[in-house]
């Protein structure tokens, strides 16, 4: 069997939880999957580390990372620059590790692109109201932001359709397991191990 | 969430344990699954049972059948018609229950022409070794038959490619419970969850 990972991206609307099950995928399956950390040149805000919620850069440093191809996607936000860096994601997958990028819908697409192979799920609340339940219960955000969020969703419904799988967070451990479950079946789909039907193949004519 | 069963199809070389995982993949998982039975124009063997093992019948009504549309797929071996009736895996369907239909590599691909949503998975074993001592571990077979399985199981490989995944029987528990996620995993497709996807965006619209 192909001992190389596999690229995962993950995307979701804001507010359905995507950080948390993340994190506890990579508590439950330490030996499994590596999560990939973006580059940015927003500033850090305090208490983020370098190199943990993201590795902080400047604009020049960024740009040439572009035209080195050093990034797999980038995308901008609001004046500032975000993007995957390549290297980080080559080694782990070379170490058998599957490498999972939380990352917007028109980077997923890009991602897509360039790695056909790559697992895109997109993590959904399990209803439009339970969305709008959890931002306003945070109580952090101004109506006005709530509003921009949910139209922001509104627009990334368009994308879902062109992801391979949709995650329901409904409870929170169920969620994570199901990821997982799919991650592995991806795995064993025929497209990844065309190498051990041919071996099984040639095997069975020298028997 | 759509509530419909899904159509599976398990083919694998004879040897592979294709019987005992399904077996307890049903026992295990009685609410999930129905086990489509095959209709045969073969006599019954002693032991066999109508409607268990296979639905006996004869040729004139096995051709009927399929004048009318009522098998989903058939094929010809030695001489005797073997196809799945129609009725009860759309029965099934309705009712919610995933369809499993255990048959063999043209059927396989009949189903599959005529449902696209069809999951296909491909039962092999760790290795071609595995199987030729699985196979002469028996101690029923005749050299000749046993040659005649594998140069079978050559020609199947052809079609282990057209297929989705496959699943490598080495621990049965394991295997039973990596068939299962596979399913419950084709579930969380973007492609069979459009309903659900549409309904999310059009209540965050309402909002």
């Amino acid at each position: 069997m192909d001992q190389r990972g596999i690229l995962i991206v993950v995307s979701g609307f804001a507010g359905t939880g995507k950080g948390t099950i993340m994190k506890r995928l990579l508590q439950s399956y330490a030996d499994s999957y590596a999560l990939s950390v973006s580059m940015t040149t927003r500033a850090p805000r305090p208490g983020e580390q370098e190199g943990v919620e993201y590795f902080f850069t400047d604009r020049r440093a960024f740009e040439e990372k572009i035209a080195d191809g050093g990034l797999i996607e980038y995308a901008s936000y609001c004046g500032n620059y975000y993007g995957t860096p390549r290297e980080y994601v080559e080694r782990q997958m070379e170490a058998g590790k599957d490498v999972i990028l939380e990352i917007e819908v028109q980077g997923a697409l890009q991602v897509k692109k360039k790695f056909p192979g790559t697992v895109l799920m997109f993590v959904m609340p399990p209803s439009a109201r339970t969305l709008y339940d959890r931002i306003r219960g945070r109580g952090t955000e101004t109506d006005e932001v709530i509003g921009a969020r949910m139209r922001r969703a509104v627009e990334e419904c368009e994308y879902i359709p062109r992801y391979d799988y949709i995650l329901v967070n409904d409870d929170l451990e169920a969620c994570v397991e199901q990821m997982h479950h799919i991650i592995q079946s991806e795995k064993m789909s025929t497209a990844r191990n065309a190498a051990f039907i041919e071996e099984i193949a040639r095997e069975l004519r020298a028997l």
